[in-house]
């Protein structure tokens, strides 16, 4: 099967095995790029903070969001155990004068601002560095479990405002994102893309549905986003992680007729490269505009829910 | 009435008085003590990064957590909605190439690691800044609640190891820490505390469970913890933030019969100091203890569940 | 306030007058109008059965259920805790020969075919036979929970066909059903209605929806339903319980501007009246229309969970 | 692998093969045993009531019940969603009049009064009627689950006290109940068991832990149960299904080493009788001990949730 774009499930493979780094970092590795992380370039992430400003990347977790409840995904549901009326009803009077409210959420680990786990996407039966469909049961992942990064989602961030370096607000529903594009914008910015390097991609598209006031198809919908070239610009710089403001990373339709989200599985399964999606970098781009400065320290530890395939983040990029 | 303590309902009043910082960031602040740090602070504690050190102080959320249940406080609940046995039996073969797994949580949000809120306590029927009862509904918090540290929860950690300072593995059950104990444990640890400091308080005790193999009454029984004194010493310094690695903080039994958890009434309530519980200080500890360094970068960004009045959160300790 | 129907609160009130049976069964009732279901009409239900025809009433309780997610009303959502791909890929190879599966649920108690439990409506700030808001907190209902009628939600069940008996598959949107129409419907169906019954009223909508392929706004939009006098045929008579194949009971918009839901008030909290929503009766009813028989035993039991104010059901009605 | 017993996967490999009715029904057939309820037998045991007293054999659902938590097992957790505080506290002002309370519940399907599934277990890859383990994936099962029963848990109920009739409040921890067991207890009882039955059998054991105060080790612990000669009584007999006050149906531990629970394998996965478990059957054999009558109309639907393989229920026992 050839699609218009001429790509298909060869090029997939050629990619996933140009790019593989299986075996790179031991037979038993559960990390994947985070490896190139350094602690050397923790310390130099962390000295590029010069203004103090923190920006939080997540959007908010509650009944609007975007979220369509297809395959289980719901939207988070919080709860109250405990709560001001109860305070006043006398119902905590058993309490010794100090009273207090409490509460619970049942959250889809990927419903809005996450992180994508090495455990969560599997081509022919193995996920990143081998593992096979037995080590995530419904116990959850023995392998490559998002709580692996629980202490390594720290590092340099680089935000290419892919939307304000085509002139745009928003890029086109379903216009790719080619390798050229990422390069080009980088040089516009006079920012570079390194080894070990958290990439934000902004597409616009997250805020141009939230002005829209409704998400729309956002879940799953046409999209823009990262085009299969985009590997050839992430791949051979070693980057950490790759995330966007997207729902889904990839461009959709995805330009391969015969794989969906053919990028999770070059980049992801083969490079083992971390994907964040549905990051809200609105407040953060507008400002890297203003001052001229793409790159930051970026902190956005997962929930370390045992075994868990993805996770909730409020990421922090602090400049 | 009087404890053996001889501190009471009044003693809490008074230190309530003292320390109340009410209005002094406006009528409608909702962010406590958090205000005490500034940009400069951000920067200053981003500049401590020497080593590249990162610590995760977030015990794991699953089955085996120190909950017991008792007011609905459960452990985390994760269930898998797609895993490798769906793809193994060919329950995702609708999908084109490509096959994922998904999952979820049930979590009580101060079920483990965590930040209370200022929404989540009460005294007479307000909370911090005077907020009435009818702002924490079954809907949530429409004060106070932990969101509003979503980009706040960046600055300087200072770690007071207080077991170690008393030259134990973990302080006795139901001993307290007193302002002059902290006093002492910063100067021998040659650490300043200061405005707009989180602080984190070791005693031990979350070690000594854990190594235990069962948490016992760890969450809610007889423990070391804060004396009401240690609002003296916290309270004037203008710390951001204090975190423990107990269940609750504070001294139990509480030195006040008639009062439960005074010291959050006197700190959270009035003073608007945001308390952390259930932090692994472990790793952390003793890395400080072999390096003599007791101060960090803290970021410990909240889940943004809106309306909550606690998260879960994965501290990050970055030396 | 005055509505085109000239009803308002003032009609609410005079009916609840009326009607209410507050303090009718001592002041600690708990049962309302449950009460009037003897032993002996027990024993006269069920020898109603004849043909051995058994139908359940309930409607799938799944993701695609009429729930939209207002007021956290959503659908409900089914998790498996272990699976058949959990016994191929070997997780469960610990367990001697046998091999299991499990599952868990989180329901909205009321977002699909329902029991209305006496706790579930107030007025004035206060609930069937008088009991306050405090009576409802976080921790559940102590009075009026439906867990009360768990022995009692069998006897006679009547069946109102009122569509049928208006030569129509479904009530027209915003149809009302006077006390009139009830009296005819079961006048032509040769069928009484009387003390201690279960009164089961079709409008036929949620099948014109279920044959629609959509729900659209079946929860809380337009709908027909029980105007406020057909309190003047339920509450004389004396009935147990009346259902509807409707989301809410009541025809939509209500008749008074000024109060939501008015039969609920005259009926449920004054009268004591249960109300069971969403039941699917097409199959009784086309066998009712088929053997011209209306009345059969009816057993509804609702889930024990304690203090709830509502539960899901399954009932079944038996011919 | 021989136990004291003598009894192994042999016996068991035997027993199954003796009782299987795959295929007895068709291919395609989903409901094993209930096949042998006919409508002449739910008329005649709907004839069956003479006194009109109902009985719930459901224990409450709440945070109290017998589960330990042990492979996902918790008990019911139950949240409001509205309450009577939202109510005095002006939260529901928004509504006309009318104030409402709402709730949610999580639950375990099979954490306390239950039906099993034909789905719930598998021996060597198969359930009843030969079905393999890709019919229950992560969404649920597609063959077998209990929403298959919602309207055929209807018949003729048996009560077989066995501690009655051994002469004990309760059977002893680990005591057996055997074929002739059973057989004498009917006979002495003055019943017969016959097809389509759904026989209940008291060990006593569910009112001995909850007069104790403690569930212990309910739950999957040493229990009075059925051993594999029962199922020479009721397979023959051509029953409908059994349940017992026990958490597991079965002695335990098992007389086999290296098969868990036998008679689930023997009786639910080759003969398709239907296991409740944990029926609370006090009050109505203290009746039936009272009156001598030990038949009654048993109905006991499920919860309608799609593909689920278990159910909690509220049995209805009509005398």
């Amino acid at each position: 099967m050839t699609t218009p774009s001429g790509k298909n499930i060869d090029t997939v493979l050629e990619k996933s095995s140009q790019y593989r780094n299986w075996g790179k970092w031991g037979a038993d590795d559960e990390l994947g790029s985070i490896n190139y992380v350094t602690e050397e370039m923790v310390v130099a992430a962390s000295h590029l903070v010069r203004r103090g400003k923190v920006f939080s990347l997540a959007l908010p977790l509650d009944s609007n969001g975007p979220m369509n409840g297809s395959y289980g995904r719901i939207n988070p549901v919080h709860v109250m155990l405990q709560d001001g009326g109860d305070i006043a009803s006398g119902a905590q009077d058993h309490l010794a004068t100090l009273r207090y409210t409490d509460d619970a959420a049942y959250l889809v680990l990927q419903s809005s601002t996450q992180w994508d786990a090495l455990a969560h996407i599997y081509h022919d039966g193995k996920m990143y560095n081998g593992y096979g469909t037995e080590q995530v049961h419904s116990g959850g992942a023995l392998k490559n479990s998002i709580t692996n990064i629980k202490d390594r989602a720290v590092g340099r961030g680089v935000l290419l405002d892919i939307a304000r370096f085509k002139g745009k607000s928003a890029l086109a529903t379903s216009e790719p994102i080619e390798a050229e594009d990422l390069a080009a914008c980088a040089e516009k910015q006079g920012v570079t893309v390194g080894e070990g390097d958290f990439v934000l991609v902004r597409t616009g598209q997250l805020e141009e549905r939230r002005q829209s006031g409704s998400w729309g198809d956002f879940a799953g919908g046409p999209a823009p986003g990262l085009a299969i070239s985009a590997s050839d610009f992430f791949c051979p710089r070693h980057v950490a992680a790759v995330a966007t403001d997207t729902w889904g990373t990839e461009v959709l339709p995805n330009e391969t007729e015969d794989v969906f989200q053919p990028l999770h599985i070059i980049m992801l399964v083969n490079a083992g490269i971390y994907l964040g999606e549905m990051w809200d970098m609105e407040a953060l781009a507008a400002d890297c505009a203003q001052d001229g400065v793409y790159e930051f320290l970026l902190v956005a530890p997962p929930l370390t829910v045992t075994g868990s395939v993805g996770s909730p983040v409020n990421p922090q990029a602090i400049k």
